[in-house]
């Protein structure tokens, strides 16, 4: 039922919950209940939420006109981590993949359109693959018509890389987008 | 003696020798012969080189005026694989490190200094560490007194990267170094 946890793993853990006392049991049976009755979607940004809005969006300290497109939850959480970005996010759900059969309609993109008039940056962040590329592509027609400034994250060589082990398309990227010292 | 060759490896290697035909061996020993007799240095780019230049510096193809600095000489092969290079290279021998006691006068720094008024643009290409970026800024102080564009490869997310496990410092050179769609 969870991913990463094989049937050894969850025996190993089914016992250690018989050793548990009992109310710390009682209180993680209550936290899952809690997760699926409180935790939704953010009416805005697709975000996790309690309630209508996300812990960022309803942040009055965030600038709302800087968002930062991503294709999954998990995203905004590396995002915020690294902790130099203000704004605000936009979660599609995924990215346009034709042979998963996953299509524009399919993904946030009707609200992001929406969204588009009050947006003064919007920063790309699909992963770095075909799919993401096309999605951002997508996006980036989606705002052509109106005076927003469209963004992606800059590709090249990860911190701490070796040059010797570089794959040729990095390596290239990494050329292409040299930047002036 | 070889990296990565450990006690049962070099076993299985020499026991393989003695079932391979006699002229077999004798092409590989005089091959290791030649190896260590005719590849030398290039006197000017300090790659590997057959007689005074090596295979690029000899090229008349490959312009002169555009110079990739790396510290490797894998490095040079890792970037030639890439195909998109045209110009010349110089290799450092390492990065400054005064942890392992490599300061410039360590390096290729005087030979590199010596071929700065033929160039035009001066690839930085050492990698993305510390040791790296101290070389890097080294080679900028050396050249900032020429009429020479020095640039340095892109920081940022690497060809199939996923934003969920990139690295803090990753993601905030991505993000510091996005560009314009």
């Amino acid at each position: 039922m969870f991913p990463g946890i094989g049937r050894k793993t969850a025996q190993r853990l089914g016992f250690h919950l018989l050793d548990v006392p009992r109310e710390s049991v009682h209180e993680l049976a209550h936290a899952l209940l809690d997760l699926k009755d409180k935790v939704g979607e953010c009416q805005r940004c697709h975000n996790i939420a309690q309630g209508d809005l996300c812990q960022i969006c309803a942040n009055p300290g965030r600038d709302p006109s800087s968002v930062c497109v991503v294709g999954k939850v998990i995203d905004v959480l590396s995002f915020e981590r690294m902790g130099e970005f203000n704004g605000h996010y936009h979660v599609l759900g995924g990215v346009i993949s034709p042979l998963d059969g996953i299509s524009p309609q399919d993904l946030h993109m009707d609200s992001l359109e929406k969204r588009l008039p009050d947006i003064k940056e919007l920063i790309i962040a699909t992963p770095p693959s075909i799919e993401g590329d096309t999605t951002a592509m997508f996006i980036a027609q989606l705002a052509s018509a109106l005076p927003v400034k469209v963004t992606r994250l800059a590709r090249g060589l990860p911190m701490g890389a070796n040059l010797e082990y570089a794959d040729e398309a990095t390596l290239s990227s990494a050329y292409s987008g040299r930047v002036d010292f």
